[in-house]
């Protein structure tokens, strides 16, 4: 097996993520060169300064003809239209790679765009972040022994998803492989719904009469749990279209439980919430302290 | 007016937020004697050990009729009998306040044991606490800063309200009060509700199929969201019966916004989800950074 190394990355997209990846790659002393593209050229500029990228490209097609592995650290909703404006020039031997926390949507999108999957596509989703966006927010250690889930599609190439693998191992994450459909279905329950809850919970609260009151009440449980609704609206608006069949499907499922709970406590039904409350306790400490 | 100070503090319940606040009132140096009472020994015994208390008693009578200050700091479904086993041996001087997270239940309770409430019970909610249990969790710093909301009855003599404010005020709390209805109305909106999201949230999860693997996948996030659903289910139950009007009413009305949401999802609605999110996210960040 040779060494991992990039020549150059072409990293579509500098936010936390993408500027996270750049950083621990760079630490790690497995790339030559950065490219970054971006539709903010103040963004681009700052990610210069900070070190993040070595430098920015404002046409798409020339920063990804020369690179060797190029990755879509863009909002779900931008894939198809980044493919498409890649696809003539993208060299046959480039890998082609993605951080999109959907991956049903950004297969969908190359089916659209390339008519047959490129065997150098690997999508992949790390199980990190911050609700923080933007290069400012990129450190070099966020994917340290985080967990990275890669899908390979039917036709990946045995070569890209080696490659794809050993990119995120370098950062010091735990790689895994699963396929796309599945993941879908496990991150809408544990990160997507979430999210909703988050949303949903702040909004409820905010339409309230004495909301300002409602919030200087609020303990330090109450921001710790509504802290993911500071995330970014454009990219859970991406999520919620990108992974909207597994999302509803868990979001009826917490809400008929929501409905059973109510109905509970509507009827005084000790045993119903005692039984309710210590079984959550127990998965909560046994599942989450491992 | 005359300086603050109590001469014995019977603490009924010696857990982490009445052991906390014995810790304060002694770092203080308001209190002179301190006196546990409590149904498990082994933790009363702990209580002496690590310094909380002085002594402790196991005749709850014998425990009251010497104090000036009497806290309830058990749980809700506790107060009545509480009350009813101190009523025969409450001195008239006497000030009995407790720490529940609901106040209309306690306020209910005297009303059933004492017939006309007594003009020195002033009800009280410490707006603190963490998701650990016991004396082991308590800790002086625990009130500091954080706001502490009085409940005073119709009736509340004046003098005793005072009390209770100065107790806290030791403790550096910041006192607020409010009537009993407002308060369980506003603590069901911010504490109760997000509680119930918690723990349906890691029991819809834990019982589906493939749990095991979805806790696997769990992000930073997840964590923190739910953190709260390890709380103390007994406490949890309590609360929910004794604030169930509340709490249902919050209950449903985050119900029926999940429920728009959801088919916001179902349709693909754009417009619908931006908005939903940056508002959330608007208020978060406004109301929380203060």
């Amino acid at each position: 097996m040779d060494e991992f190394f990039i020549q150059q990355l072409c990293l579509i997209g500098v936010g936390s993520i993408g500027g996270s990846l750049a950083c621990a790659l760079r630490k790690a002393g497995v790339v030559k060169e950065i490219v970054g593209v971006g539709r903010n050229i103040e963004n681009l500029k700052r990610a210069v300064q900070l070190g993040v990228i070595d430098r920015y490209e404002q046409d798409l097609q020339k920063a990804v003809v020369s690179a060797d592995m190029v990755v879509l650290a863009v909002p779900l909703g931008a894939m198809e239209s980044i493919f498409k404006s890649i696809a003539p020039c993208l060299n046959k031997n480039t890998i082609l790679t993605d951080v999109g926390s959907a991956k049903g949507s950004v297969v969908q999108a190359a089916v659209n765009v390339f008519e047959t999957l490129p065997p150098n596509l690997v999508p992949a989703h790390p199980i990190a972040g911050t609700e923080k966006s933007g290069v400012e927010a990129a450190f070099a250690e966020l994917f340290n022994a985080r967990r990275i889930i890669i899908t390979p599609t039917a036709v990946s190439d045995k070569h890209a998803v080696l490659q794809v693998r050993s990119m995120w191992e370098a950062c010091g994450a735990e790689v895994i492989e699963m396929d796309v459909e599945h993941h879908d279905e496990v991150l809408a329950a544990t990160s997507h719904l979430p999210h909703m809850l988050a949303y949903t919970l702040v909004d409820t609260l905010a339409r309230m009469d004495d909301s300002q009151e409602i919030f200087d009440y609020a303990a330090g449980g109450f921001r710790d749990f509504t802290r993911i609704a500071s995330s970014d609206p454009q990219m859970w608006h991406d999520i919620c279209l990108a992974n909207h069949v597994a999302l509803v499907k868990v979001l009826e499922r917490f809400s008929s439980e929501l409905k059973e709970l109510t109905e509970a406590v509507q009827r005084n039904d000790s045993d119903y919430l005692k039984a309710m409350f210590s079984r959550a306790k127990r998965a909560r400490d046994t599942f989450c302290n491992k």
